[in-house]
């Protein structure tokens, strides 16, 4: 890859209509398809320049909030890794030692973190109904700044995760496909299997497999989506995703056999989540701080989980692929059976055969994130990028 | 505004006559009046500078130190704003991650955490009698360091909160209010009510009204300090901000009654604090780590709030102001009732109409600790900006 | 020290035939006479760039990951500073906040963190037998990841504390032990002590004596280690010594007695440690989080340490010292008798007269490791030190 790549990728990029500008980015299905493509360039074009050793950096100075209301380590590096690349610090929001707990309502808060703030990243996912609805409220909180004069410009949010979409994951995953097949227009008539699989462990959200099954519902593929039965997403997403395969030109169905999702699939995603009824209950139980009440449900889903151990992503299972070579995906990190867990998600050895895969996979997340910053906060980013290339400055002198 | 607003401004700089570098900025009646002005100039400058995309980033590398002994997250979140500002990367000093608690003294902490260090933002406003003594410990610490030939320079320590002061807090009402009634030289003679205000909590610091009488009486303005008879700040503090109230041409009275502090005032700044008997008992009982004493300690404390329930900032109260529009101030979170509590400071319909406003004083102070670090670091200030204005240098590519 | 002897530096450096590229920096005895003496020319053009306001960071963006596994304060602080003097942005690995605790391996995270990162600094210290083997798990995770083009590049590991060595300690005692006799070559003949000395304490690494001897051995310096018996350090460390000494035409002797070890001696490092037998039994306490069998193991040390409260550094042991004006260093913080601790390892008047030397012996670390990031990270580290000093960035505006 040469500049002249990259100047290629900036013309295709000023070539997309998009109204992007001050918008958060936190479910992919409220983005245009030609936003999505805008938003897979400039992640590719951040890559190239940083490649070829030409610095992205945007902001000479400036804020980016991390405010993680769950655990991570990908996500909370990727989202460090893209606000450097840019140029902005990172400051961690922590509730924990803020006084946040002492009364301070959403809107104040966020306010009151944003005066020199150019985005604001929010992992949210533990509570079904309510981490969307938490990252609309800082936005609202943060329109309300900006009409009032109280903030400079308007911080982007990105979602790093909410109860219903996973959008850095799923744009991270699909970029790798893109890469993996040749180009986007190439996923065109792929079966892709979104599958659950057995864990050991509960309570893990729906945000991956149905910010899958919403991104793979834009580009024309065949999407099955396969579980035992009560383990079901959203039904909303569900139907939303309908609505976008058929849109699309591809196709949704439903089966409760793994086997059946694998059939000649080109790609499979064997995934665990917890039942959406199961993570309904929780809601109120974590609200409550209900140990006791938390320990019984954890009980019931393990017990029901366990009769589901089937569901493994095994030699057998891919040997039912397309050629028996269909790409294996995760989110990562997988309950690999035998290693991180007795039975779990994926056998040993078929996990072991994609785990670079998976790392390219993962690799695409930082410059995901960065794209969508850069998308929130320019105006003309086909011209910002044609003057970082033309800038060039290194990024290692 | 344009650079020739800007420039106007660093011309005021220039003429004013001070001795900030390589000093500490600990309590605003340590600085001369030219100080004083000469850091809000400043404040506005870097405030202008950015709001016209020219970067005030003055250093290329170096760190700031934050040392937070009590929680925050605004305050947090201004010094990392003002320190990615000017180009430093802030270092938490975490002393429960440290080996501080191994018996590490305050003097070898000082200088092992400065080698590359070029300022330290200290709070430690719980301990009555301490932390303004620690934040000197620190300073004479760097002192000795830098006689030595251990430090390569002298670290400026900014004060984000101690028992006695709170003057980024301070200084950012001040040019909140100088920009609010159109100069500094509009307060004199304006009635400012620093009234205390009921809180369903203990134990407040007593730094904020110390700080906003002791700003006060440098404008010639006409104070009155309203609490309940027992709620007392550091005599030591209220008699130098009478001597300063008198020498600037203005005045300062005490009343018990919150009526009587806001008739005709144009400015009220209702706050909850804990009594200066209440906090210096209670040093002893946190230092022993004494729950059952804070526990009793506390239990008696809101026994007697609870007596003062009346003392909120009301509709009828403001109906007392002048013209019923005083301005009304906070350094938030405030005790918002109905709100963030059954009954508090404020009335919620009170801080609605002025939370715009709240949000703007907040807004200034980033540039504030901002001014307060370049004014310690750097010998002529004026020519520094003036510099970094030719340099043309935007903060936002 | 002007460009001129920069320059002059830059020079020694070019005709110093090293092979550090992609290398991390673990051990001191895996690294040549020359990287060894590259690393202290390197981090001395950094230091004398800083002085002279000519900017040293290298990289206008990039990550530097601080993985501590055991606490601390300056190596925290050295390693930010260290990483911010080149432009990196330090992003801790908190395994408390991770999913490292949720079953994901060493090698999976090792590659999710390094997509963007250009360093990562390890201090992994408490585990006999393990810290060091983590430190190259890492690496060869790295290195698969490089392999697999899953990086775009190898990130350079620093050990910042392992069971066996503390390079980034040693490094700076030995360039402040440089600077304070007035070069490298002026060590050879020296007589260094490495005293154990008591402390009211227990469990303390073995990696600061061992690192010191492992470092001295190169010098030709006559070593005397001096303990207790029993207080072993690792054995075979102690046979590498042995070997190190005699190929540089010093010597290493062992006495069980600190005054025998102090006398005549041009320097003394007087450090309490753990016995080795003991550091290995606590291993699988630690690791079963047994508490009792680990309070036993405690009660046990602390019993034998305190026979050997005479192994003090006091005056009287000082007079025995050549000239009574032996160089008095430490890592700090030292156990000060009277002053940190009743009865500890030094007395609090000979550490008074050495405070500053031994506050100067720390200053040396930032630059230290700095040192070891560039060269793990440049070709032709003389290529790019010459190019940053044509530059001439100032690093403050």
């Amino acid at each position: 890859m040469d500049t002249s790549t990259i100047r290629s990728m900036i013309e295709q990029l000023r070539s997309k209509r998009i109204a992007m500008l001050g918008k958060d980015f936190l479910l992919t299905w409220e983005k245009s398809p030609e936003e999505i493509e805008a938003t897979f360039l400039v992640a590719d074009i951040l890559r190239a320049m940083r490649e070829q050793n030409i610095s992205p950096r945007a902001f000479d100075s400036g804020i980016a909030v991390s405010n993680f209301r769950d655990n991570s380590t990908r996500t909370r590096f990727s989202f460090a890794s893209a606000c450097d690349l840019l140029g902005l610090y990172v400051q961690d929001l922590d509730e924990g030692k803020s006084q946040i707990a002492h009364g301070e309502t959403v809107r104040e808060t966020a306010n009151m973190i944003s005066f020199l703030t150019e985005a604001i990243g929010i992992r949210d996912d533990m509570y079904l109904g309510e981490g969307d609805r938490y990252q609309r409220e800082v936005g609202k909180a943060l329109d309300d700044g900006v009409a009032a004069g109280v903030l400079p410009s308007r911080p982007t949010i990105v979602n790093l995760q909410s109860d219903i979409d996973h959008p850095t994951q799923s744009m991270a995953d699909f970029l790798h496909l893109a890469h993996y097949f040749g180009g986007l227009d190439k996923l065109k008539g792929k079966k892709i299997a979104m599958s659950w699989a057995y864990s050991p462990s509960y309570g893990k959200p729906l945000s991956v497999p149905q910010g899958v099954i919403g991104l793979a519902s834009r580009f024309g593929m065949d999407i099955v989506l396969a579980h035992p039965k009560g383990y079901d997403l959203i039904p909303e997403v569900v139907e939303m995703t309908k609505r976008q395969a058929a849109a699309s030109g591809g196709s949704f169905t439903y089966t409760d056999s793994m086997d059946e999702a694998f059939k000649v699939a080109d790609i499979v995603y064997p995934k665990s989540w917890a039942p959406y009824d199961v993570m309904l209950r929780r809601v109120p139980l974590l609200h409550a701080g209900d140990k006791d009440g938390l320990k019984a449900l954890e009980k019931e889903a393990l017990a029901n989980n366990a009769k589901f151990k089937d569901w493994e992503c095994t030699e057998e299972k891919m040997k039912l692929t397309k050629g028996g070579k269909a790409l294996y995906m995760h989110c990562l990190p997988a309950d690999i059976s035998g290693v991180s867990c007795e039975a779990g998600e994926v056998a040993a050895s078929v996990f072991d055969r994609y785990r670079d895969d998976t790392y390219r996979e993962a690799s695409y997340k930082p410059y995901i994130i960065a794209a969508m910053i850069l998308l929130g906060k320019f105006d003309r980013p086909a011209e910002l990028l044609d003057r970082l290339v033309a800038r060039t400055k290194p990024r290692v002198f």
